[in-house]
């Protein structure tokens, strides 16, 4: 049997495939049903994810480590990148803004931090390897820095000229890839030791054969791509139908949708006292956003955008970012946990997901 | 003979017990005399908040572990808060913000910093039990996002509805009790294995008899209530008269008056070479106001003031709380400790109460 | 032979030497040539930099460890300090304030990050002393909140009287010299034990006579001002001339040119697996100008400058050196380092060196 289909078969999360065709249908017939349609397309976006990050991995397992790692590392998130693409051409820069920020906050407070109570009502104490918590944490912590700077300035003089925003943007994120990608020969060349519990834990599924799994890559990623753009349309219309900010839309809504699969994949971690996955996935995924898919947004909308994209955030989410990289290098510095630490991150984050519902929506 | 009676003969600091007769005597045939009000105040209410100490501590002997932890984990700083609920119901907001802020600066840098050069001194290098203090600093982290929020949002936007800010603080400090009460089931039941050498440290004085301990609880929650109206109200005058502005005394003369007894235990702690005690009490109570008093405030001013209180504060204090809890973390991350650590503790506090001292009034 | 000159000839920085004379000739020739002049006093800063340095050294060896530590620590940044005096009597704040931020940045960051790789490339993984680290880093932190200070409230509210700005800058660099004389009392008389390692591998060079040592101290130091007043006259038209803002010229170049004897001894140690030398240099040297040249020149500007100097910097100088300390902090946490460690600390310099290299200078 089709591994694909025995796939689809044994996961009931794979079910809700049958979504797919009906954002499309919807989308032809009823083009005015925002709300319909958002959830819709929430609710296809979620197994597809799920199908690309599986033939991504397939992929990487075939190709050996060091390309494995490679394809992994910058495959990863392509279910955002594609959503943060399809929101560029449209225009909608506030919204792949906060998209990014949502994705880094949501990967290092969200699903770290219910990662920790789901062990650790299991398990008394866990333990998992707090070297390669430490890289993706000082990754994590050099991107804010990026992203802080170009807010810190024009904070300080509102009239810098846009020019001066849009040249460091594009030089920060030439240093940003350049940083993830000696990051990667670190923890896959040079230093791979430092980091074996969490790279040998990764092999759980089985891998498809890799023509179905380069089959499965293209055309999902096709899939996405079409789906996003029904999302990107109807998000705003149905924010307002919800009552919901078009800030926490973008950094709670769409930061969640975007990443239902690698937590599915970190919370399954979690329960199997292997923490490390989970730390891993969390960590990694955000120092992914922040270090590879942010840069190659800004590099990207020279060509694709109306108009270039910067790397200047709204302040909030500047600090939110701050806080939320400062709470995973001090929470994971000792590379124990307990239930109650990932009670402390879900309440940081509640916290954010709190003042963003309840903002006016003007001030972003 | 009487326990209580027995106390007072032996702590030349119950002595000053002499005290609160004389404030009402003064206040009744000198309203004016707000300086010598101010101090009479301060004299009378360091003896009521050690005998408030030693009754809460007496409670909680009797009453098993898990229950006396939690007394005395919402009465412990019983003074504090019912010298700020006096300033609440006298509509006094800018002192009780600057006494939750100062209480916390305080307890963080001069409790603790204090504590470690008195020991130090006489012990070379003292070590301490760091899961406990990470506990207490992770709280205290949370606690500070929280305060930093509001006063962020509405930094970057002037014109935020006030009903923005109060709506928020609401559902704040009810997240904050909440991560209070967590805290306490995993540090007095969970986990409760991790704080043992702090927990076991504790009982250092012979506790009352419950009847004894239970109505001292009583009488002396209502002395102090009386003694802090005349203090609340002589302190604006007062400071006037010495100069200081209502900052530095809401910050840091409120802070001393009320963490008296505390840091009584915390020095003798330190001298004794059990430092658990001392950063037990420093960083706990801390947490403690941060996490009960400050949301109990928030919530009782819909009852008791004559607008509700929110939680948006001075950024200076922002800054300071948010300085402190970090200097707090980093500082306790070792578990070991000697003379200069708490002198670097003390000079960051000496920042924080000169530029109090000398800031001019009006900026506040 | 004269140890001096023997030195000289084994040593091909020192052959720089050339430059001094050439220096003082063009100066009176062509004193309008800044450009020339610039490029000329650099290279004659540099060597009379090692000259200082080695001469501070052998005046150390030769007064036994206490006094020697002392001297050391005082007279480590003399270079800096000289500069920064001269720039002070020509009245130019703006560059003494960019070179003492740019002193902390560049040798937390750059120095220390990349003494990392240095090191790193020939030896696997690198271990070092850290506690002494962490005193450094805790007295840099001190320094930074003293910084963090009058800028955080002036920003508040851009009234305060600068008489308050000043008075709390006297106090504040008082405070700062007693913070490091204790830092002192403690690494080098009462836990020197905890420092040993670091202490220990100072002796690298050969000490000169201390007559000898005396008179070059003496003879340098003034040469050094003398070359100085050429450096600090020529360095803003230089800077129009090559297209550098006057931010980028201060914070990054004078930094660089002040410390260079310091970065060579520092990168040395971590080539020969002596990084506990490396780590003690950087973060010593940055405390070093932190909590003594900068509130020296603050005492002392009161005496020679034409107005007196206080401690508000520009705001995001203060956010550099606050990310430059907390990157320090966190990164010798854990006494073990690898060459990826070091080019997280460089890439987050480049980012701060690209962002002040593209500002418009206006803004500073």
């Amino acid at each position: 049997m089709n591994p694909l289909l025995k796939d689809i078969r044994d996961n009931p999360l794979l079910w809700l495939l049958g979504f797919v065709p009906v954002v499309f249908v919807v989308a032809r017939l009823e083009p005015e049903a925002q709300t319909l349609l958002f959830g819709l397309s929430v609710l296809a976006i979620v197994p597809l994810a799920a199908l690309l990050s599986h033939a991504t991995e397939s992929v990487a397992a075939k190709t050996g480590d060091a390309v494995g790692g490679l394809l992994n590392a910058t495959l990863g998130n392509l279910t955002e990148l594609v959503i943060a693409l399809t929101a560029l051409h449209a225009g909608q820069y506030m919204l792949v803004k906060a998209s990014i920020a949502g994705a880094i906050v949501t990967n290092t407070l969200f699903m770290l931090g219910a990662s920790f109570p789901l062990g650790g009502l299991k398990y008394h104490v866990q333990e998992y390897n707090r070297v390669s918590a430490r890289v993706q944490a000082g990754l994590l912590f050099l991107a804010t820095v990026a992203l802080l700077v170009p807010s810190a300035v024009s904070e300080v003089d509102a009239d810098v000229a846009a020019a001066f925003t849009r040249k460091l943007s594009v030089a920060l994120a030439l240093l940003l890839v350049v940083a993830y990608g000696l990051g990667l020969l670190f923890s896959l060349r040079t230093h791979r030791e430092l980091f074996a519990s969490a790279e040998h834990d990764e092999g759980d599924e089985t891998p498809w054969p890799i023509g179905l799994a380069l089959a499965t890559l293209a055309g999902i990623t096709v899939l996405v791509a079409l789906v996003s753009e029904v999302f990107v349309e109807s998000v705003q219309k149905a924010a307002e139908a919800f009552g919901m900010t078009p800030a926490f839309v973008g950094f709670i809504v769409v930061a969640l949708v975007g990443g239902a699969a690698e937590m599915a994949s970190a919370f399954a971690g979690a329960r199997k006292n292997r923490l490390d996955l989970s730390v891993g996935i969390a960590l990694g995924s955000a120092s992914q956003i922040a270090l590879f898919v942010a840069p190659v947004l800004v590099l990207v909308s020279y060509f694709i955008g109306p108009t270039p994209m910067d790397l200047q955030f709204w302040p909030g989410a500047v600090v939110m970012i701050l806080i939320a990289t400062l709470t995973a290098s001090l929470v994971t510095n000792s590379g124990r946990s307990a239930w109650f630490v990932g009670v402390l991150l879900l309440m940081v984050y509640l916290i954010f997901a709190m003042t963003l519902y309840l903002l006016p929506p003007r001030v972003l």
